[in-house]
């Protein structure tokens, strides 16, 4: 059975809306990510500065799905699992604006790196790169689906990524205490490591609000007796 | 007048007790930066190290005011201003609960840094310190009290923050080249400078909430002429 509001529009076409546009933002900001690693592995100059020339369509499609997350709100008064799911999705819109916004940082720093020149240091970047965008892909996909599982392998794939990160500063710091020639390209390639760092913080706080969502029903569900909307 | 809801209580109470937990878990956590910037200045380790273990209140403090906003959403069915703030609320709760993590990772790296033995860079900290607090304090300020100028001037201090990094990122990686057993120091002055900075973006991103709160109200009031509960 499906509960209808006021308006007469079942709250759930306006979720599933919802849930739409953030898979498409998600995928939108993924694919610049996905560009700018891409670009530098490549030495793809004029790729790197595509993603670093930054893209008003995600600040649009963002406030697109804010104005579409507080109309739901305002107008359909949502209770328990799809009121949460709701701020939730204004949540996860910030953490994948910020994401847009490291893809960009991302690629300044390549393009940096590269006009620094390359060390061979640089090989401790694409494991990091893929543990970030499998991270960012999964999180997206655990909040669209609500599956607590896949978010749950978002949270250890973070720990795989902070693990990295330490062994690509240590190493990184050590290049730069022998040969002070490459402190320059090094440093660039820590700050790499610290983009996708905070990347996988973004898609980390995403599959949280997942467990947010999805745990927040049955302990209310129970305690207040609120039922969600299918 | 004051708005009533179906629950007999007014909705603005309900928005005052949020700002008011807020407020406490700004001065929280602003103390605790507070102490490892001064523990760092004072080579205080045991401020710093009591700083590093955390802070369990602050977390419990979170949940609690997450609770307290989405009943207030669930229960009282706010629209207009009124929604907009207590949604704005639970992001900036976020951003609070996450400049306490920073806190955290700026002890543990100035206990670092004191370890492996100061050096005269150090002295590209205390500015950007004292700029970090500021927009933190002055970015809840704005927020409880709406003030729409306050969130303008920690806009601006943002960039103050960042030109500061950056003449301090310049210098390190200069000690950096010149003196290699400087690097273990210096590394850890640089990831400080980091952590400030994004204490900063947190701090601008409760100034761009209260800008959010205040602007969306005239825009959305015109359209729809929804009303504000004060």
């Amino acid at each position: 059975m499906t509960h209808m509001t006021s308006t007469g529009r079942p709250i759930q076409v306006g979720i599933d809306d919802l849930k739409r546009e953030l898979r498409v933002q998600g995928a939108t900001v993924s694919a610049r990510l996905g560009q700018a690693v891409r670009g530098l592995a490549t030495r793809n100059l004029h790729a790197l500065d595509e993603v670093a020339i930054g893209d008003g369509d995600i600040n649009a499609r963002q406030m697109g799905i804010d104005d579409r997350a507080f109309k739901l709100l305002a107008l359909q008064q949502p209770v328990a699992i799809d009121l949460r799911v709701i701020v939730a999705a204004i949540k996860v819109n910030a953490d994948l604006e910020r994401i847009g916004d490291l893809a960009v940082n991302v690629a300044e720093a390549s393009r940096r790196y590269i006009d620094h020149g390359a060390i061979s240091d640089e090989d401790v970047l694409p494991r990091m790169a893929e543990v970030a965008e499998m991270m960012l892909h999964w999180a997206i996909d655990a909040f669209v689906t609500g599956n607590v599982g896949l978010a749950q392998s978002v949270l250890e794939r973070d720990d795989t990524l902070d693990s990295l990160r330490d062994q690509a500063f240590r190493r990184l710091a050590a290049t730069m205490a022998k040969a002070p020639t490459y402190v320059p390209s090094a440093l660039e390639l820590m700050l790499l490591t610290r983009h996708l760092e905070r990347i996988g913080d973004h898609a980390t706080n995403i599959a949280e609000d997942v467990f947010f969502v999805v745990a927040g029903e049955d302990v209310r569900h129970n305690a207040h007796g609120l039922s969600a909307s299918q």
